[in-house]
């Protein structure tokens, strides 16, 4: 049995029209697979308006009901694209997630998977040609409605690909591909045709919103091949899969940004055993996630501590630090909200050396100073002023040739 | 446990503040109950907005997926409500049809209920002091989503209350309890303080629209004492329970009308055997519910038949009779709108002659013709001219003594 799981996001089920299309698109796959299950979104805003009623009725709404209530965007896109399915002749039904089920654990409005019934879901296969899923929502063991967090119905495709064993998985959105970078900044902005994994996870934390972080963990542990392609064309997207030697060639496959960025920096801490974490453990209770962290080899004894964070946790975490700062005796708690981290990204680099040193002469080139630099195995971040991240990500696409099809 | 059951329709929970009353209302339940089932409808106007979405969908919207889609609502009112009773710090859930589960029939759009998990309902009850249970809503044996056709909430509460034992069960709606007859027609229209199952089964069915009535049959079949309150007061409204002996001292309990009529009349039919099931025979099978049947005596072998039917069904009903009519000999087909059907109703009437003939004599000495008649063992209904039915109503109104309160 050749199954397919094809995902399709908010903005491809908004309307009649839109989901006439996708239809159309299912009818087509049809032909080419035995058997379809797709996974929808909540239409685009849905969830949003039903968030804000829950915001509307209580403050701090109680995570259970809230999902209760959330899921039901979801459930209202696979009744109303499930009619249309009937309607076409095509052998079809609705599956919530709690019907299937996808167990999740109980972390309400950021649930996890922990089990799907793919036994179920073959059996179902067996009667109908499409199953129609409800994205996004899963129970717990005792049934309790929950949802897997922002971008999760992307979660539950690659998740159900993965327990049906499917040939490939499609994310339908409103893009045509993974970019190599932004091309509203960049005109030469190139479609990517096939990005590994990890490639993609990289971009995908900085922000190139086109896939949600935690499905391309769960593709990549369940080497899934994942294409994110058009509703509204026929272009075959890229393939996200697992890294082979073509995509080694390439030294660097994507730039990425990211303008939410804060900074931070505590000057003349003294340098003894337990600093760091005196700094970043009142943060971490918090929940505020720091991202860059650079710390200075340590001069007479003394050294500065950097990191950035988001900017709407900047007022909290100069709260925390004036606390912090005093007792460990730093002289000084500077901040700066105009920066942009700026990144370079390739599993080519990991067998190439100087992609640092090429990405530092080309900004400096252009006179962009480099505020804080962080490096992986298949990354190069920089920290810049924000008034250069355009600028910057361009010198950085035209250096690494990213304008160029090599494929 | 004293459990209560306490059902709040669609107006009742339409807004926040609205929804804030019901907590008081649940709250204040709470001190003369160990135990609160709270049962909701969809916000005003959620169903109807619903079912106008599957429309715009499809001309004939598939009925499970319909039922999936429509849920939503009661799934919304839950969630949203259950936030409220926990900011009150009440220990509470939502329950959908789906998770206790009320098994009904795959009768999707009008599904009868089957049973109710009363053993999960009594442990949940052990753990929380007020569950929210969608109403509305079950599912099937094997877990799809059904609806229970409108008006089901009701059902859906008489039915826990059955399941679980409860003391009373309370509808809460926007009307304060069944009242003698409509006020808008009848200014001395009273309340009724007690009325038994079957009279409020001849009322609801007039149009009386005040409970559904299939949570009246259950309520009967269970014995269930149901109490129709009013949201916004706090009248003790009407209790509907088992006739008792001082019920039986009132001869008619209240008048009912339905304008919704129309007549149909065959003329001159040889009256032959089989000729009532070959004129009615087609009408059922197009769902046709024929009200109000009278055959005259045969004279010379012939005979008439008239009978009633809703206004919206009679172009229909008119296509079968020109077919039905030539086939059966009848001379001609009449038809007429502009009547109205008028009903004394109460349990007294078994044990008293003479209703029948008071009811006729004060309609005829205002000069109300009679068209037809059709008499129960509880209740007399007449067909008049539309025209007439203010006059009617409050005429038997005064007849029967309804504005004196005999409790």
């Amino acid at each position: 049995m050749k199954i397919l799981v094809q995902k399709f996001g908010g903005t491809s089920v908004a309307t009649l029209e839109r989901m006439q299309k996708v239809r159309e698109k299912v009818s087509n796959a049809l032909r080419r697979f035995n058997k379809i299950v797709v996974v929808l979104s909540a239409r685009a805003g849905d969830t949003n308006n039903l968030l804000q009623l829950a915001g509307q009725w209580s403050p701090a709404p109680d995570k259970a009901e809230c999902d209760l209530l959330v899921s039901t965007g979801e459930q209202m896109s696979i009744g109303l694209f499930t009619m249309l399915l009937k309607d076409a002749d095509i052998r079809a039904r609705s599956l919530l997630g709690s019907q299937i089920p996808i167990t999740t654990d109980d972390s309400f409005g950021c649930a996890r998977i922990l089990e799907i019934n793919s036994a179920a879901l073959l059996d179902w296969l067996n009667q109908y040609d499409v199953l129609v899923v409800a994205g996004f929502q899963g129970c717990t063991i005792d049934g309790r409605v929950t949802t897997l967090g922002r971008g999760g119905s992307d979660t539950s495709a690659v998740a159900l690909a993965a327990a049906l064993g499917s040939v490939e998985c499609e994310i339908y959105t409103d893009v045509d591909g993974v970019y190599t970078t932004d091309p509203n900044i960049c005109s030469s902005a190139r479609k990517i045709d096939r990005i590994a994994y990890n490639e993609m996870l990289e971009m995908a934390s900085m922000g190139a919103k086109v896939l949600h972080i935690r499905s391309v963990e769960f593709a990549q542990k369940y080497r899934v091949p994942v294409r994110v392609r058009s509703t509204f064309t026929d272009d075959p997207g890229t393939l996200v899969t697992q890294e082979d030697s073509t995509m080694e060639a390439v030294l660097v496959s994507g730039i990425a940004y990211d303008r939410d960025q804060a900074r931070v920096t505590l000057r003349d801490l003294p340098d003894v055993p337990g600093v760091a974490a005196a700094v970043f453990g009142p943060l971490s209770e918090k929940g505020i996630l720091v991202d860059m962290i650079v710390q200075n080899t340590s001069l007479g004894g003394h050294t500065d501590i950097t990191f950035t964070i988001p900017r709407k946790e900047l007022k909290q975490t100069l709260e925390i630090m004036a606390n912090v700062a005093p007792k460990l005796g730093a002289a000084e708690v500077l901040h700066d909200v105009n920066v942009a981290k700026v990144s370079a990204i390739g599993v080519g680099m990991r067998n190439h050396s100087g992609v640092a040193a090429r990405t530092f002469a080309a900004l400096t080139k252009e006179g962009i100073n480099i505020l804080m630099i962080s490096t992986s195995e298949i990354k190069i971040t920089i920290l810049i002023q924000e008034k250069y991240v355009e600028l910057a990500v361009r010198i950085l696409h035209d250096t690494f040739g990213l304008d160029w099809d090599l494929s």
